[in-house]
């Protein structure tokens, strides 16, 4: 392409309402223009990374046997009413009436719609196991919608589902398709990591999401320094020390901490680590009624259970984790009045010594002696405190999200903490949908066999987002070469005044583009320096400067986009040297 | 592909709500398949050839120097306030609120939207002229959703919106839209005819429609058999006879004609050719009230005038032609009572002799003599009626729709009239939505211009349909080569028990898609006639069918799908045969 034929759009101020880098370089270097909250306009520098997004994940798609099909943006709403999901999903599914007041929703996904697919073209075992996607756009009426096209109303996904006849089948695909999310993510030059995942609200057995690692990112990944082990801060497990409880040396005695209601205060006035105070974090539970009580009294209301858990201080409740333990199901924190009621003390001195409530230590606390806790009196704390001598021992689980240097609980090595942008997931879904909306093959005995799905998805421009999060510096973009809008900027010096340059720069920009590389060639009528800088802010991974001083020494000066340093290539051995360093 | 791997949903029965033969062929080839009215899920076979269209179009379009570009389905209603179509597009035009209330619509078309951009992203005459184009997804809230794809609701549209600084630009991309389409519609291997077009109601100068020519198309297409020319049956213009009017030799009489109101019904009575009646046509005009009467009486009322058309009895009134003439803008058929007011007579016994209202023939009638018309008087006609004698010369126009024969409007050869499907339109908008947007660049005197645009829809989907219209027999689909799903079928027979076939028709498989060659090998466990009638329904162009007695003799039978007979061909030819026979 001869820039002078496209619309280069960069501007040099960054605008004013773009939080995150990606929103700014997309808007910087012209990829992208809002058009209402949530809605951008992708202009043909942005376009050509989304297309080229899209046709690697189609390859690798089709590569492991999927088949592409392409369902409607608008549903209608009785599919998700099958479901239950008209209710469940809540104000980001946008409904709507045709003008026959018929009711619709604007696509956030499209489960209902592929199971209703299923039922009817799928009769038999012999036709399992088989997958669908496609690339289609989506709309999620996000109530804020931020950060660009990252989290945007209007996006592109990628989405495919699976059919099987049994669970076995569905592994032996979700496999496949995490080995296909692996081979992507790299294809598209992506540092990425897929982590276990909480499978959450949507039901199901199993579940991995694909992270680019990049410091903006919304999530916290933890992962091994020594294996591929890769979690979710939420779903890591955090092992039990490897060192027994030390013997009580102290004894147990009340200190004075008049005004110090937080952790670090109180380590500062005594002078101690965080790792020797523990906190107490209260909370309460519903507790059901069982079904003999609501017979005998049909209006009987739930009662509630307080708890106690305690963590070292210098680490973080996961109330995912601690959700999951018995009594502590839809779990809150409890409420200051429901603290003094519980142990007749008000918040920030509470404490499990002496107390009636039901206590559980994280595995950590478990092995702490000689520890600093809160007296259940305002203004003390008591310190010396011992398990099994000053309180009982307690109940002990895994209650807390893991931290940087945390042994890996795979057995190999520590673990790292970084931020990662979720871009991709795969979903063991078992029969939720299939079950709801009756989609039953014929089994290999006759019967009818209700199918087992997965569903795999990708946003394809969130994608493009991560990829710049991941890859730029204060110039602007540094795209992996496969998803460059183009592989090579060919600059010519002097261009509108020197025929040779022209004569010279056309025929290597057509000689490159026959060799097949993604050419910029850049013949505007602007200053050496605005050619560069924009070259640089669009983050083309390669760039050729032709001069007449190195026509006549036979060489042209080459820059990647991540080198401090330019070198001139003896024009002889240019397309040996370009098929070498730019990456198909 | 494998047969065994891909969904093959065909069925035997034709739906029976399906009205056109494409409808009922891409339901029974499981191509695609309906959600809701006028909403389409596209199979696996169906979306290959979905695809293969758009590819051939982004080619084109990229060669064309169009820059392709990704504007959203949802748009904000506050761009189609501004250039009024919010009111003028009718409830085709979807529109619903997002969860804060604001209004948006379903873009059936993005002319606002492109314009939009284009006020902020173009600054200068230098970056004109610029076309813009994109692949999206529509919507248009059709009253009545039917032909399956043909006219569905959501619906696939190449558009494309060029941005000029004068009108010669404009006509200059134009042009190449022009011949673009022409090399579109070629590849995709369509007999397409581009016929000029009214402008209609967007307004404009210049427009083509493409038809693709089949007899179940909605528009009827006039074109030259000696030349390029083609149009609209409502556009082609009616030349006047090239014979002179013949000298008037009959006295005029009157003749009873009690029951006959139709021309037929005259002729057959009178024994006379139904070229020698003329019909007279009753309409009447607005005639807009004067600025002077306005100012002396504010609520003045237009008032009305009467004309009689002139016709020969064998024509039909063209109503778009008549309504440019003086006089005629908004011009409808009278009513019986207005009828009755003009020329004291009922309907069906008017005529123009002796009458006191204008009176406007066409041009055939023009050189009639000795005719015959109605008398004005309830159960009478006049016959050898002669103009200058009987009545005064007549303003004489161009007021009838072409018939088949009538002489070519270019000059040479004479009119065929075939039905065609609208699958292209190209439209020089003019300044219509930059000057309600004010999408203004400075001109090369410094000064602000208006940009002139231009717009090119093709119906993607629509065009998948239209390929079925025009290539199908009693057995399915007959695909051109360029969009079939796949270009070869190879069906090796007896696959389930002959280990020989299936090492053989495997490594030819092979082989076919190592030369490039689209395969679909239907390894499935069905009877031969299965096989093959699913293979012609799908509409495959060329077939292989591999068996243990041509493996003797190294041939394999080759049956074209337009083919009545298949014939042998040697192995060691197959490749050279296939590379001549299948079209890239």
């Amino acid at each position: 392409m001869r820039a002078s034929q496209t619309l280069l759009a960069t501007l040099r101020e960054t605008p004013a309402d773009a939080e995150v880098i990606s929103h700014q370089l997309m808007l910087r270097a012209g990829m992208i223009r809002k058009l209402a909250s949530g809605l951008y306009n992708w202009l043909p520098l942005g376009n050509r990374v989304l297309k080229k997004v899209e046709r690697i994940i189609r390859e690798e798609m089709d590569n492991a046997g999927a088949l592409e099909v392409l369902m409607p943006v608008t549903q209608p709403i009785e599919l998700w009413e099958e479901t239950g999901r008209a209710v469940q999903y809540g104000p980001e599914l946008l409904r709507f009436s045709d003008r026959h007041g018929r009711p619709f929703v604007l696509g956030p996904t499209h489960e209902e719609v592929i199971t209703d697919l299923a039922r009817h073209e799928l009769q038999s075992y012999k036709q399992l196991p088989v997958n669908f996607y496609q690339v289609q756009t989506k709309f999620r009426d996000e109530i804020r919608p931020r950060f660009g096209v990252m989290r945007s109303r209007e996006f592109i996904m990628k989405d495919a589902y699976s059919f099987h006849i049994d669970h076995a089948s569905l592994e032996q695909t979700y496999q496949v398709m995490f080995d296909t999310y692996c081979r992507i993510f790299t294809r598209l030059g992506l540092n990425f990591r897929p982590v276990q995942a909480d499978t959450g609200s949507i039901g199901g057995t199993g579940s991995h999401e694909f992270h680019v690692l990049a410091d903006s990112g919304e999530d916290d990944i933890a992962f091994s320094d020594a294996s591929d082990y890769a979690a979710n801060v939420e779903m890591a497990e955090a092992l039990a020390p490897n060192t027994p409880r030390a013997n009580a040396t102290q004894a147990l005695e009340t200190v004075a901490t008049p005004t110090q209601t937080l952790c670090e205060e109180v380590a500062e006035l005594l002078g101690v680590a965080l790792t020797q105070i523990m906190k107490s974090v209260a909370v309460v539970a519903p507790v059901p009624v069982d079904a003999d009580t609501l017979k005998a009294n049909p209006t009987a209301q739930p009662g509630q259970r307080f708890f106690l858990l305690l963590l070292r201080a210098d680490h973080e409740l996961n109330e995912i984790k601690a959700a999951k333990l018995d009594g502590l199901k839809d779990m809150r924190l409890a409420t200051g009045e429901e603290i003094q009621a519980a142990l007749g003390c008000v918040p920030g001195f509470i404490g499990p010594v002496g107390v009636n409530v039901t206590v559980i230590a994280d595995r950590s606390v478990a092995t702490m002696s000689d520890f600093i806790c809160g007296a259940n009196r305002a203004g003390e704390h008591l310190s010396g405190v011992n398990f099994g001598r000053d309180l009982p021992e307690p109940i002990v689980a895994d209650i807390r999200n893991v931290v940087a240097g945390d042994a890996s609980p795979c057995g190999h090595g520590s673990l790292n903490i970084k931020r990662g942008i979720e871009v991709g997931h795969i979903f063991q879904l078992g029969q939720k949908y299939s079950a709801a909306l009756g989609a039953s093959v014929l089994g290999e005995g006759g019967k009818p066999v209700v199918m087992t799905m997965g569903c795999y998805g990708i946003g394809v421009t969130r994608v493009v987002a991560s990829a710049i999060e991941q890859n730029y510096d204060d110039k602007g973009i540094i795209w992996p070469d496969a998803i460059a809008p183009y592989q090579i900027a060919l600059v010519p010096m002097n261009w509108q005044k020197s025929q040779r340059i022209q004569t010279e720069a056309t025929a290597l920009y057509e000689q490159l583009k026959t060799a097949g590389f993604d050419v910029l060639m850049d013949d505007r009528n602007e200053r050496p320096g605005v050619k560069f800088s924009d070259m640089e802010l669009i983050g083309i991974p390669h760039r050729l400067v032709m001069g007449e001083k190195g026509l006549d020494a036979g060489t042209i000066e080459y820059k990647g986009r991540r080198d401090n340093e330019s070198r001139d290539i003896p024009l002889a051995d240019l397309m040996a040297f370009l098929q070498e360093t730019v990456q198909a």
